[in-house]
């Protein structure tokens, strides 16, 4: 590539529905809206091919690492919301990725966090911006639905065999995605001090492995909600046939109806979906359930200063969600006086979750095809490889925080219990 | 005692300036203010004691845990500002204590956490309550001139060896203070995992014994910051010594004058005479200083919701000083968009730590007497005493928080180099 006029790509352009003898007028006008779509991201080094073979010469570019925009509809659409946009074309096929699309992702995103449209300054109405809707309880139903009730024969094509879908512990980076899940689950009951006979209520159970393996493994008793349907009929079904229905109990309804009251709280991957509106809602029901002497962990994806989700993300993928500042955490812990005792950034175990959760996707693609459309397939990839990339670059974190009541004086003296396993897989 | 009528203190009440033949139309008032004191408390169990040796009847007061008011003036300021004037009129040797004086004070603030006057409620200016003046440069330095430069001799008497003026970490509780102070260093210096050779630039090192310690025992080279006069005295003496003064520089200044570009960036206990309000400053001097791939720590006392400090401890002991919540700290990370990576809460830790100190006080006091007066002395006692018992009953915290740049991909995987002590004593 040179960037002193055009040129033809180097890599495969089909091209749609372009003109391919385009007038030099019209190609003056295509390569001044690239250079604005592509300014607008804060200028990625990347190559852009048009939809008639023409490459745009752009200064600095990455040799093997850019885009192909296959018709000038899609091209227009950029400039008006690229990050929407560049989602629903791309799963279309009418945008297609040239190089790693984790790479492209990351310098995408890399180069965004210089740009004045998308520099990453906390704003305290992040959350609200993009949503289609936030999370009443009845909002709660739809979004929690639109992702998770989409088919558990899909999801158990590339989560591991206990179906857990939020971010791994990785003691060794070379551990495999099965172990690494289970020391996860055990991560969390050393932070959370299990001892048999303990009540545990959990929040957002996903398809109700941590309550399964802190019954076995730790002998407590688990109350866990979920509102997934799917999902919960998925956690009774492995209950029953693990025969632990009288240890775990799973409860089709939301956080905020949860009753009783518990040595332990806990919730890993639901904070993401609760909305800094409802917080203190949260944080209530916690200080309402949740024992004196009691121990409370939260497990979230969350970022360092508040920004807002990609529209795109929030229209297909995940409506109502948003990754939490620790500022805004403290919402929940606030009002009720809870002290926070650790938090733990786990980030990059998330990045590598990421990538285990996209090579095994990919890798049974021929089944996904049976379930679902090529739209489908195209934007969970870019979905999955989004999120791979965003914690890469760091632009998304992953907290894990242990918290009790002010107080209570039993909290433990050094974080030595965090250091021997005691659960075995 | 009993609650049917006046009857006479058990405890000695050698009376000053009272009228032991008060009439009762009097002591009918006295009873009534000593009511609304309390009640401002929010009703703690405590006896009170009046200058004629009366005791008011209180119901549900604690047998041998309460208070002699020694002059009816006393009582009268007590119900203005319940706070200053107690700490005042303690010190003066006009209320005496009856019983432990820390379970006296757990006795109080618990109650106070019941009391709409002094209840937790979270209030953004809580740090600018009851302050006589704030943290600009030149008000910095009369606010740590006014504690720390009223002489080393003194603080010799009840700091460990290496005069650490903050939380020490106990890897056991019944390890002794000296053994817990490098424990905590060692412990500090994990968290940053220090390699020789790298650059470290300390803000408020106190009389310099973390910034010998790193040099001495993990091969670093130290810049440490103070505007005390007399503590950066003591510690070029120590480094000269010690035979560190390559290694060790000691720089008489303000943080926000700190130049150059380290490895590691470090504070412990300099956020508490910080201020809110020069959060922001503060995290644009860390960024300015920091290298891409550099870890920083910092080590405060903090609260679980904004509250305002005392009013006599404002004035009387630390003026300028403000433990911040979580929520507030993160002024110093978001603009800059660094990475919390690691919150460790040693509230209990800094319980003990002040226990250590209070005792070696009382045990000191013959020494401390050849160079204070009485009124001091009761200060003083009272303000150690109550360190021990808001960090023991939960009012406040101590965090300390590793963080680092958010692109920077070499941060620890585990928690595994916490667990290995490097550093011998």
């Amino acid at each position: 590539m040179n960037n002193q006029g055009s040129s033809t790509c180097a890599w495969p352009h089909p091209g749609r529905n372009g003109n391919a003898h385009s007038s030099d007028r019209v190609y003056a006008v295509d390569r001044w809206l690239v250079h604005m779509f592509l300014h607008a991201l804060g200028d990625p080094a990347l190559q852009v091919c048009l939809w008639d073979g023409k490459e745009i010469p752009l200064a600095g570019s990455r040799p093997g690492l850019g885009m192909v925009i296959h018709d000038r509809a899609a091209l227009w659409r950029l400039l008006t919301n690229p990050l929407l946009h560049f989602g629903d074309d791309y799963s279309a096929g009418r945008i297609e990725i040239e190089g790693e699309l984790v790479s492209f992702l990351e310098t995408v995103y890399r180069a965004m966090a210089g740009s004045p449209k998308f520099r990453r300054v906390s704003d305290p109405s992040a959350y609200r911006r993009n949503q289609p809707h936030l999370n009443s309880i009845a909002g709660s139903r739809q979004n929690i639905h639109h992702h998770y009730d989409i088919g558990n024969d899909f999801y158990q094509l590339w989560l591991d065999a206990n179906m857990q879908y939020t971010c791994a512990y990785f003691p060794d980076p070379a551990a495999s995605l099965e172990e690494a899940q289970v020391a996860k689950m055990d991560l969390v009951c050393r932070k959370l001090r299990l001892q048999p006979g303990q009540t545990v209520v959990e929040a957002g159970c996903g398809w109700g492995a941590l309550a399964r393996h802190m019954a076995k493994r730790y002998g407590v008793t688990v109350r866990a909600y979920n509102i997934s349907h799917e999902q919960i009929v998925h956690a009774r079904q492995r209950s029953k046939a693990e025969g632990l229905e009288g240890q775990v109990e799973y409860i089709e309804d939301d956080y905020r109806t949860i009753k009783g009251y518990y040595d332990v709280f806990v919730s890993v991957g639901m904070l993401e979906h609760v909305g800094p509106d409802h917080y203190q809602e949260l944080g209530a029901v916690i200080d309402r359930c949740l024992k004196e002497q009691g121990t409370g962990l939260i497990h979230t994806i969350g970022q360092n200063s508040a920004t807002p989700m990609s529209p795109w993300f929030l229209q297909r993928i995940f409506p109502g969600s948003y990754p939490p500042t620790i500022r805004e955490m403290m919402a929940l812990f606030e009002p009720s006086e809870f002290t926070v005792l650790d938090v733990e950034n786990l980030r990059l175990h998330y990045a590598k979750t990421c990538e285990h959760w996209l090579e095994r996707f990919e890798q049974n693609l021929n089944r996904v095809r049976e379930m679902f459309d090529e739209r489908f397939i195209r934007a969970w990839r870019l979905y999955l490889s989004g999120c791979v990339a965003n914690f890469s670059i760091g632009s998304l974190q992953l907290f894990q925080v242990v918290f009790s009541r002010s107080t209570n004086n039993q909290v433990p003296w050094t974080r030595d219990h965090l250091m021997v396993s005691t659960g075995k897989s």
